[in-house]
């Protein structure tokens, strides 16, 4: 640390992200990608644009990835705003409306929301999830502050219906409602629909999970015009150029293959389904995860040594050192052939 | 603006990058890019990576082109920090070391460090170039608060002696003396030698001009490892994964190929010397501008007025209507193609 840093990053402490190991051969389950590529048409529009004037800005407005995603969504261009992954989206959406303020989020959530708050000198209250990691909207309906909550939760993986959020953003005109909807499309409901009709809902995406393209950093955000142009605001005066040529039209191209899309995210439900049903016949707890990641706990092994003596065995997955949740795993739907050897590991293991 | 934007953001000013002109046909010489294109082992590199895990995160170390920018700039990889495009790379280093705090830099330069000034809530102080619009360090020698100059100055294209820097660097340990190189390839010297030796010194460089990957969005900072390890804490608290694969492997390729770097940066420093001369004898005032663009003002024809009867004839420039320098047109070096077609523009128009 440096004699210049600020204090109040000096005290803080960052996010850690899971591991992305360089070497050696593991099954990666632990960061929550797709087990397929991306579109072909993402591929394809990059060996194409990456012979034309790479050497140039690229558009700062990103229209056609706006285009794209409001087609998408079916909303107008300028309740559709794109960032540099969803990170990015949120770090900029907690600049914009929650510095120095309250807001109110799940006790066990997406890690990155406290380590945002502290970053942006905000009052970040815990609301905690009920006994069985589930959410009740009703715990916020009366709270004085904003709200950021994850639709489905991670790592819960368990969603909250899209009634009881609007019930959220219906009562107070007067707070905001941040709806992280990274897992969205595994869940197959969406909050994007009640943008039109609420301006104090920002509902953030990414095309880090469902699409594909976690490697090109893409996320997006909808909501009211007002909210959208205030975050380009923030934009603007960060970094204009903060999705580059390849993202952009990857992107883009991401998003106008619905095909693609419906193909490989029915494929992750299915293997998600599959998943969880091989793992209680295993004699594991799991919520209900409508993400593609589950949420398991063994009955025999703790978490601890259990997430070690998967890695020894180069099966990698998450596990969060946190009350009420450090026996759990946060295991990604992989592959096939992935989860297979998952289940043959376990077996071994006789977790 | 909704009414949940934070007062200091609904007050400030946001950036306005030069024009990104996505239709028609211009001689596109205002946000002085290179008239290359980048490396093509740039280009393989992408190639060949966009066939294998764009799936996955790309490393958050960025270690492959960590190495790259240590190896090229001879210091080790803990001094070195990279970000999305140096303007995300200032706009941590705003706020890692001087939120709330007193800067001081140039009346006339880039025009962002007042915007993150605003962002990060700095006290911004202008200090005046002379009239002659070069930088006396010794102007800056007795002032209390940190310095951010670059240099070379843009939109002047001056530069100040290294050993003047040092002066600056040596004179007060207790604050901070951050110099963006965005353009110090076309100048040919650099203060990054110099950070092994002042821990107070952080030197900001791009790729996005002399590297000719503007489209791909990749900036770097070297420094001591205390001052790099800040900028990481930054980077980790805001978004861990903010340089995508591609980018990645392109910037770490584009600083292997030295040869191809060497050989486009040499024709564009003869290409400038060659438009000052053709810019003097038509009657210009130029500055001896040691960037990828230059510096001029018609004896005849008012900057502003000279700026929109190019633009008409397809001739796209940057203007800064600000005091002192509202005459002035800064011109990227283009192509030699591109240079003749300005320079008949302007005798047409009898400027």
């Amino acid at each position: 640390m440096s004699r210049f840093l600020s204090g109040r990053i000096s005290r803080m402490s960052p996010y850690i992200p899971g591991e992305q190991p360089r070497g050696g051969q593991y099954i990666k389950l632990n960061t929550n990608e797709l087990p397929f590529p991306p579109s072909p048409k993402a591929i394809e529009a990059i060996n194409r644009e990456v012979l034309r004037d790479m050497r140039l800005y690229p558009d700062p407005e990103v229209s056609v990835l706006i285009k794209a995603a409001a087609d998408f969504y079916g909303v107008a261009p300028s309740m559709v705003y794109a960032g540099n992954g969803s990170d990015e989206v949120l770090a900029f959406a907690f600049m914009a409306f929650l510095e120095r303020r309250r807001l109110f989020a799940p006790d066990i959530s997406y890690g990155f929301y406290p380590v945002y708050a502290r970053l942006f000198d905000a009052d970040y209250q815990e609301m905690p999830l009920r006994e069985d990691l589930s959410l009740s909207v009703d715990d916020y309906m009366k709270v004085h502050g904003n709200i950021v909550i994850a639709n489905p939760n991670a790592p819960t993986g368990l969603a909250v219906p899209v009634e009881d959020i609007e019930k959220l953003a219906a009562a107070r005109q007067d707070r905001l409602v941040i709806i992280d909807e990274a897992y969205g499309d595994f869940w197959g409901q969406s909050c994007v629909p009640l943008t039109e009709k609420y301006d104090n809902l920002l509902v953030v995406q990414t095309l880090s999970k469902s699409r594909a393209l976690a490697g090109m950093r893409v996320g997006l955000a909808v909501g009211s015009p007002a909210l959208i142009e205030d975050l380009n605001r923030v934009k603007f005066s960060f970094h204009p150029y903060n999705i580059n040529r390849l993202s952009l039209i990857a992107a883009a191209e991401a998003l106008e293959d619905r095909k693609y899309f419906e193909k490989t995210t029915a494929k992750i439900i299915s293997l998600r389904e599959g998943l969880k049903s091989a793992l209680r016949e295993r004699g594991f707890s799991l919520t209900d995860s409508q993400s593609n990641f589950v949420f398991a706990k063994s009955c025999k092994t703790g978490g601890g040594e259990l997430y070690l003596k998967l890695k020894e065995k180069r099966v990698l997955v998450r596990r969060f050192d946190l009350p009420r949740i450090r026996d759990y795993l946060r295991i990604t739907v992989g592959s096939e052939g992935e989860i297979a050897a998952l289940l043959s590991a376990l077996d071994e293991l006789r977790a």
